[in-house]
């Protein structure tokens, strides 16, 4: 057999996915729109060998058992079964990122091992079909396998077969789209998207209005995209997220990611704006303000950025490109 | 003619009143239900007299124009429609507590004013039709009239006349019950309700799902009071609030009164409860937290507040009463 090694970008969704119609197959309620994510990566190896008794995965140079490791060997039996094969298989991992913080690492690991591992089963795969192996390791990685601005399209066949990330545009369309991703703590939060979500489908009186305002959202970014409209952009992902937050927040238990930290961003930014500097924020299911802006602002925002104490880290990406694997490995 | 003093207390929604059908009327779009806040209160005195030719209000010893003053001048004509004359009037109010910063001083005063003009111009009217009167000056001051927990009706009719204050229990039915009101901020808020809630009408995706979900807030609560549960009363005023907050926040543009210091209270009340000290929060529009519980938790409640930096004041208050005409001004 073989090992592989497969490279991937984390994304972030400009109009949100926020819960399941199917959680074995990881199914979404509604479609969502992200735009890759250049540098904040997975690198994942993926080794089918006789040698080993049984599927092991090491993640950031750290054994997983329990959820993690069930995950990845999940995907496995998906690729075992499609290679008809029974061979078992080491994994390893390496986000350059911090994990559970509210950027989606589970995207860019979901779609770099859904490359590794196919690949090292001797399978090659279409995008369309390596998004389908993604997504049911992780809903978000179905968008990692793509470069550019990506739509995950809800599909409509109880197989999963038309549920996958489909190029709205790729990275070079749009190459002055900025993504700053703003770390304001690196503690890992409370309640895992995959349990929030379920609730909130459950027992969350705004869930309906939420699906049915859904699309709209959707045609305006991918039109804005496609015609690089970036205040139409920008002002639907803002309005997008803090409806998804208004979603979590009225959820039973309540969800409630943001900090203090995180609510002072939100204020910020729009008296940015105010000011004459464009940029929307969107926030994923964390504490973390992710803004968004175009190259010629990057400057100065980092410039405002540095005065706030509460900022740890910053991140600045552009579209990143699609998963890929690492041609030294291949041989 | 004559001149009447009334003192009517302030109150806070345990079911949030967000939205009107009629706003020359102020007719809502939802019934709501509050507790009378004792201690809270406005004292107006309205004098109609000749020697005015014109109408004059002066708001905590500062004479008011334009909104204020026009809203006055609004009530002070439905009472001389009633009473059939033409009198000018002199109205002056004081609140013991500060104007707009979300503890709805307004409600307080509408009350007042209801309750002072009509008694001045010689009508003696129901608590209903007082309500009535008080609701055209400000929503939530149709809750104000009566005392101890009271249902707005809604009402049905065109013409507003079944839409009043309801008592559910007077204020000795629960004496036991609570609100601590924290104050985090004496800054005006920069959206006031009336402009924010018709916003919210007009544009908000949740608000359709928000009015779907209010009947059974009404029921839940109505029935808790009656039954002096306090944990339903509790659980559902704050999942109420969050609701109307996260109302809030998906209006376009965004109307967000949390602070963070009103975040922290957020989570850190939760947090409380997790350690056996029950108490809920409810939020009205602004950055306020109001906190909700027992008498016998009072000291401890406080005792914790008061290692919180960012409380500047509290008001402790327990079910109050009625509006009422203050005896000595009536000779």
């Amino acid at each position: 057999m073989m090992k592989f090694t497969a490279i991937a970008n984390a994304n972030i969704a400009l109009v949100k996915y926020w819960g399941k119609r199917n959680k074995e197959l990881i199914l979404p309620q509604n479609s969502s729109i992200s735009v890759t994510l250049d540098g904040l990566n997975a690198v994942t190896t993926v080794e089918f060998d006789d040698k080993y008794d049984k599927d092991i995965f090491i993640l950031n140079g750290k054994e997983q058992t329990e959820n993690e490791l069930e995950r990845v060997i999940s995907t496995l039996n998906i690729v075992r079964d499609l290679a008809n094969i029974q061979t078992k298989a080491k994994v390893s991992s390496n986000n350059n990122f911090p994990t559970a913080a509210g950027l989606a690492s589970s995207a860019a690991g979901g779609a770099a091992i859904a490359l590794a591992a196919t690949k090292a089963a001797g399978l090659d795969f279409s995008k369309e079909k390596l998004s389908i192996i993604a997504r049911r390791n992780s809903g978000s990685a179905s968008r990692s396998v793509e470069g550019g601005f990506v739509e995950w399209l809800k599909g409509e066949k109880e197989d999963g077969s038309d549920s996958f990330g489909k190029q709205i545009a790729i990275e070079d369309h749009w190459p002055e789209f900025r993504i700053i991703a703003t770390i304001l703590t690196t503690k890992e939060k409370k309640i895992k998207s995959r349990v929030g979500m379920a609730k909130t489908v459950e027992n969350c009186p705004y869930y309906k209005c939420w699906l049915a305002s859904i699309d709209e959202d959707l045609d305006k970014v991918r039109k804005g995209i496609l015609e690089k409209d970036f205040t139409t952009v920008g002002q639907i992902a803002e309005q997008n997220a803090i409806k998804l937050h208004a979603l979590m927040f009225t959820t039973k238990p309540a969800i409630i990611y943001w900090l203090p930290e995180t609510l002072k961003m939100v204020h910020l930014i729009p008296e940015w704006r105010e000011q004459g500097l464009e940029c929307y924020f969107t926030i994923d299911g964390g504490p973390q303000v992710k803004i968004i802006c175009l190259e010629k602002d990057v400057e100065e925002i980092k410039k405002r950025l540095s005065d706030i104490n509460e900022i740890k880290e910053i991140h600045v990406s552009k579209p990143g490109s699609a998963a890929k694997t690492i041609e030294e490995h291949l041989f």
